[in-house]
């Protein structure tokens, strides 16, 4: 096996489109459609999505921070704020959107396993009605998190019902909402009715390129067309990004590209497990293994394979992490598995 | 010919993908690359733009209006100001995107036939220096224009000499590019030499979805990879843009796709000419056709054909516009004129 | 009379603060105070302004273009657009800030007089419900004028009238409201009544530095205390702006004031009246002369005086502002009544 | 003493303007000043300013949160990030102006008794020419700090050291500057030395509002003018701001001010030292004594006197923020102290 035939393990948009997606644009392209969005394809996928999570609406943007800025863009006034993890995609791995398209604070939480808590989210809403404050309003999280964690439905009801009650609006950033609704075995409505606006990724699950902005609080999203056209997100082909989303819901595509990419993360956390050196960071429940490896270790495997350090221990440690796909193959992951075991330190051999 | 068999003349981004767009895509998609960017595909073509219009750097972005913002953006403080005209896409179908992202002003001039002049810039360079007003840094102008004409290089030349001899950057749209080199039979690279940074138009002239940033003013392209990340224009599959303009660039495709387009618009004007009722607004130069009709000419057409009423006139009259696209094909536009010239007025009837 | 002993006629801002508002600063002074209008000095005013205007809310901010872009900012959201004139100090004057700060687009107008229409309101309103256009939202007009004119109530209610009936909010500059309110000879209720949120400024109407904002429909005051803070308008030692308005309220100083520079500007433009090689360019209605002059009166005017050119007409005329304030005297007028005067060429010398 | 005639310990924004203050905005009132700081006056206090400071240029604006605003905004980009404490003003008092104003992000530290150190800074620096991260670009600290310290000259060279070959600007919000330069016995200057932008507070030492941005790296400059009237912070009478600082500089009153403010607060510690159930929280260096008392301690107190709880300690416990002022007197402060002492719990009373 050369170095270009093994498996990225770096991200899961290191893939490229599934095989349905690819098809479904092809058919798409046959004959005129009018632009932006007032077409028959891009209607019915939107039909079919407010089926599929009993939204109010759906719009499709083209990337996932546009999605996240784009939701929250619905709930916030520059003054207010959102409450999210310091690990949120939304606050390290956005180059600043949010603060600089919306003009919102973000006001972090340090949040065990990525996850945040009703109390976590109290912790942050000192100084309400204190106009020297920005003013909390919208909380957000990621469903599966940023570590490939998911949150339960329980603790998405337990989050719902503080946000509620507290006059917050909560938005769930969903990149890898498919990863979760497969773990939990629910519905895409089940984690959807917890919240008032989500994302539902398509990119990091077989798409091309094309994520949703889901609205379940009917009112948020009388701005939205205008707000997508401001903000640089108003396709004019639509049709092609429809069709993504078309080819993931037909027959659930969807569910078995995440279920099965998150199968494989948990074969490679199973091929790793006992690997002296080696133990996991956080839960595998999406589809990624956080890892704790020796920094030698990083080093050995990284010569062949391709995935990033998530954060340096202290010590000799690192993170990392490896992310599977649709299209990551359990022969991919074995033999990934097995050069991981190679990098363990050998015992003293028997002499003969 | 039902109406769903009627080619839309309604815009150049009614059709669907090229096949050989298509087809690169589906090449693309094999195997694993990189995200954002970081893969052999997307460095190949960026390094094939670079050479074609001899720039600087070359950046992939979603859409136009990301285009004209992001190019803009790396020239401007938000208390710099672009003098455009006013019937820029950038001034009015773009819902403020600039002045929302950018925090800049627009300052606009009515610019017969779409164009600027050396004269019409300097009507707005009143106040530098006057910290009261917006001050103009940047002169942005359509090429081809919006109203389908084409500057000539010298009118470029002109310009471009103006801008540099007044402190001031010279931005070019060029989301019809390609039809403004093919009308004047020029290569990219003449039209980008006037131009400090300029668009490349992908989406109107076959592609799925994809425009091109290319920076010819070097210093201008460093801020561009964070920029383009803040504001929601990384593609995390970026691969897919490439292979794009990948196909556009081979064999120059993309001036074939635009010489038929232009082509075909020339068909459509000397078709409907000497219709009674009809004049052209514009010269036919690029891929669109504006011509004036009495309101109940466009009525008529409207019940069976899709195309734009422009503007009304005083009195009785409409400006409508009629764009062609890679795919439109002769038959098509034999059609669209026979259904123009059965609008025409009749003779009186010879009594039976 | 010397160069130092000449009025300025450039501005009402050129002259100090008026006695009573030196004043009332002093007293203001003594003890402490809670800071951020927490304070009982701050109350009392508040409640006198929201008294005068019959207003539901009142804050005072440290600048007009603060007003002007705090008071808009009540109304918009970003992809919402404000129809102005285009000699709207917004539009010209405040170096951009209405785009840069709130992100809205400003739909301009040519407006003879410096004042809007129904019509002309109307003329702005196209492609509402299209989301490739900022969408129009407020209207902003200047009571008195950027030239001196002042709407009577009667177009202020055709106006509000138009607004009402088409989903527009109405926001007006009243960084000159006493020198309307003392030419309309009516209340600043009267005014205000037709606006929505409303400046009413004091530091062209003898105050050191301070400027209001009313806001009559009260839903829209809630976001004010927090977009004041964030927009770095709120002062600390509030007292000290409390006073201002505090001493021009006081037996309708503020209408004094306006009053005599109103007449001062009359009797300027009766001074200059007949005056060969001058006319008026506007009605002298609030306390400025626009007045056409020709290029060799003003350069030998401006050696002596200070006032600004304010256009250049064609041919060898400029248009001139003369501003009165406060503090201008019978005396002050009539000297640069003379000094214009001078300036008409002489009949041909009686040969000696 | 009635409740009225107790000082306020709540801020040193409380107490009003110093008489020499007032007495020179009378001073400056008389007769005309060309607007927006074309003045004499204007001209001669900013002159005196940067000699002062040894600075580039001087800019006066209204308030703190706009001259921290401002003075940033001469040295960022939106896509670059602020390092700052996590207590900073311009993180937790403002209201998010950074953020909308700037667009750009602020990466915090925790910073034990507020201040910054090298270690710290870097801390923050992970990510740079990574498109995903906002870059940081700008090093905040406050001078004192929020928390009532001071940096040394040697702790302010060790960071300005850091910044430099760092390449990263430092900013110093200097609201309370002179108390630094008053309790670190050095001139503005040796302050000034260390930083790109500074601010120099004037509203809590004695002016009635006014406070000046302070430019010692010479090509930062020159957006000021623009940036300043877009971001609403061009005062028209500029006279009545330049006569607050040209009141303060003059004998050093500012630093006499600062000292006085100083010692009270040191007074004032020393006074609670030795209350059973108090405790200094931070060294008292500035103007500012930061104690942790029993919530009961704190309720008695509040009842008579005025101050800030700033934050709940664990347990039973508050921090108190106590602040004097230019004009707190020794008897305020000896009044205080004994009611501070007398919120100690009583030893068992002795049997008559």
């Amino acid at each position: 096996m050369t170095s270009e035939q093994r498996k990225s393990f770096g991200s899961d948009n290191h893939a490229g489109a599934h095989p349905a997606v690819l098809s479904a644009l092809m058919t798409a392209s046959a004959g005129d459609a009018t632009a932006y969005g007032d077409d028959p394809l891009t209607r019915e996928v939107i039909a079919a999505l407010r089926a599929e999570f009993g939204a109010a609406e759906a719009f499709f943007v083209f990337g996932g921070t546009a999605a996240n800025v784009l939701g929250l863009g619905l709930m916030l006034r520059p003054f207010e704020a959102v409450i999210c993890a310091e690990s949120a995609h939304l606050n390290g791995d956005e180059c600043g959107a949010a603060e600089r398209v919306l003009g919102s604070k973000l006001l972090t939480v340090p949040a065990p396993g990525g996850k945040l808590t009703p109390d976590l989210i109290a912790s942050r809403l000192a100084g309400r009605g204190n106009s020297h404050r920005a003013q909390p309003r919208a909380v957000e999280i990621a469903q599966a998190t940023e570590v490939g964690t998911c949150y339960t439905l329980d603790e998405l009801r337990a989050i719902s019902d503080f946000c509620r009650s507290s006059g917050l609006l909560l938005y769930v950033d969903g990149a890898r909402l498919a990863n979760a609704a497969a773990y939990l075995d629910c519905t895409l409505a089940d984690l959807a009715a917890h919240a008032d606006v989500l994302s539902f990724g398509g990119t990091k699950n077989g798409a091309m390129g094309a994520e949703a902005v889901i609205v379940m609080n009917e009112p948020l999203a009388a701005a939205m067309p205008f707000q997508r056209m401001q903000l640089m997100q108003l396709a004019s082909k639509m049709r092609f990004l429809a069709a993504q989303f078309g080819a993931l819901l037909d027959g659930e595509l969807w569910r078995a590209n995440a279920a099965h990419a998150n199968a494989m993360a948990r074969r490679l956390a199973e091929g790793a497990a006992g690997v002296p050196g080696f133990r996991l960071a956080h839960p595998v429940q999406a589809n990624a293994v956080f890892g704790v490896l020796r920094r030698d270790q990083v080093d050995a495997l990284q010569r062949d394979w391709n995935f990033y350090v998530w954060a340096e221990e202290g010590g000799e440690e690192s993170v990392v992490r490896w992310m599977t796909a649709f299209d990551t193959t359990p022969a991919h992951v074995d033999a990934f598995a097995a050069a991981i075991r190679e990098t363990a330190p050998r015992a003293s051999q028997p002499v003969a």
